[in-house]
């Protein structure tokens, strides 16, 4: 009764090996790569092909078809630019998230008939024109106008997942308290729209990582996060999540959390 | 700028090898367990002979004395009984914590005396003389009428610690969440007053126990514990505990962070 729904992050042209596989058209990695995410726990897979400016819409399209060909998984499909999204939309054999909608105005305009069209699912990030909100109420605010703009066209809450936005610890050290705050505040202003989280950046800089993932998932779980996009192959961060869900006293009678332990699942 | 306080549960006597340190007058055992706890954090010590019916009071007496005879450490002093806690109260050379009153009759109108003229702090259990509080609401109601008595009797709201009371997770699945939310709500009615938590229990029964801990407590930071009775020598735990100042935002610049690393004390 696993409440999280966890988006896989590994299939991203950020990551060096992966762009090469993009570039190389190497489908046995991207292939591998879907596969060892459904393994672990994944139930969306998430594609970024950004890093190839200018032809970001024809790697995305070979990179959808690739992961298709390997998992049944729905898709989160990550670009920033809405004619890139309008092209390889159609391609989705499930219902995908569109990854993701911001308030700056020509990528609200551009992706927001998107989503609505296609009814997909989607992320909506916490940054308009000017910034990206720092602070808990300025999350809440812009969270507040986004379910305003994508309600009114006619996206049902349970389509949106807000991303309250969470930026590297070493550059700002309460980038993840202020994102808590939000996540508990976005929770109880809308308690059916989803909030998830990009988990990756938050450690960029400092020592174990893994550490500080799943120590932060842990907390954002308790005040109320229901998404994540991580990465799932990390076996310390989704035994975190294991326990988070017993804690939490979604386990009844902590029989997934002995099941998890029974298949080596539990890596302390 | 930790804000957790810890106080080390590893001297009580329902641990076999401690039972068997006490009844062997053993000091070298139990002066190293007093000198691993405070190198690994602790602020505290508890000290428990809780198992020796009818001797209580004496085992108790030598093991405050053998325990401040290797550390300058202020002791949490574990006994239900009013009478071995009055005999053995004025061996404390630091202002110590008593731990615990209930709002069992006996028991409140024995130890509330000894608080208030002894000046200690105090941690106080949901219960009384009908139940344990499992519920949030029932714990909160609990906490209600504590705070009401001992703030009547004199003691400041700042010296009270409230201890929800979380049961294993094998015997009541729903046990944490219950404590979690009990713990946010007696922080918004109390801000003043301190939540701590018995830690040990809560995986009683379980596998990887230090997993059940470290999420559990990174959970309870979330919303609100500041202190907690563990063992500080599961390096796992305190190396959650560290990560969760960080992730809190106190931690200014992720300085004390990166000093456990080098410490080496971030374990995975």
């Amino acid at each position: 009764m696993q409440s999280l729904l966890i988006i896989g992050d590994r299939i991203n042209s950020s990551r060096k090996t992966l762009a090469k596989a993009i570039r190389e058209r190497n489908a046995f990695l991207v292939q591998e790569e879907a596969r060892i995410q459904e393994e672990a726990g994944a139930h969306y897979l998430d594609v970024n092909a950004g890093k190839f400016v200018g032809e970001e819409a024809e790697h995305l399209t070979w990179l959808i078809e690739v992961v298709q060909g390997a998992t049944q998984l729905p898709l989160c499909i990550d670009s920033p630019d809405p004619e890139v999204m309008r092209r390889v939309l159609p391609l989705a054999r499930r219902r995908p998230i569109v990854n993701s909608l911001t308030l700056e105005r020509g990528r609200m305009e551009g992706m927001l008939p998107l989503v609505v069209e296609n009814r997909t699912k989607v992320v909506a990030l916490c940054q308009d024109g000017r910034e990206v909100a720092t602070t808990a109420e300025a999350k809440l605010r812009m969270s507040e106008k986004i379910v305003e703009k994508l309600t009114k066209a006619g996206v049902p809450m349970e389509d949106i997942f807000i991303d309250p936005l969470l930026v590297p610890l070493a550059i700002d050290f309460r980038s993840a308290v202020e994102t808590l705050r939000a996540i508990e505040k976005i929770r109880r202003s809308f308690p059916e729209v989803h909030v998830t989280c990009g988990l990756r950046n938050v450690s960029h800089g400092l020592p174990r990582r893994e550490l500080v993932h799943r120590t932060f998932i842990v907390a954002a779980i308790a005040v109320g996060l229901d998404s994540a996009i991580l990465d799932p192959c990390e076996k310390g961060l989704m035994a975190a999540i294991k326990a988070a869900e017993l804690v939490q006293g979604r386990d009844d009678f902590c029989l997934s959390y002995i099941e998890a332990f029974r298949k080596g699942q539990l890596v302390e």
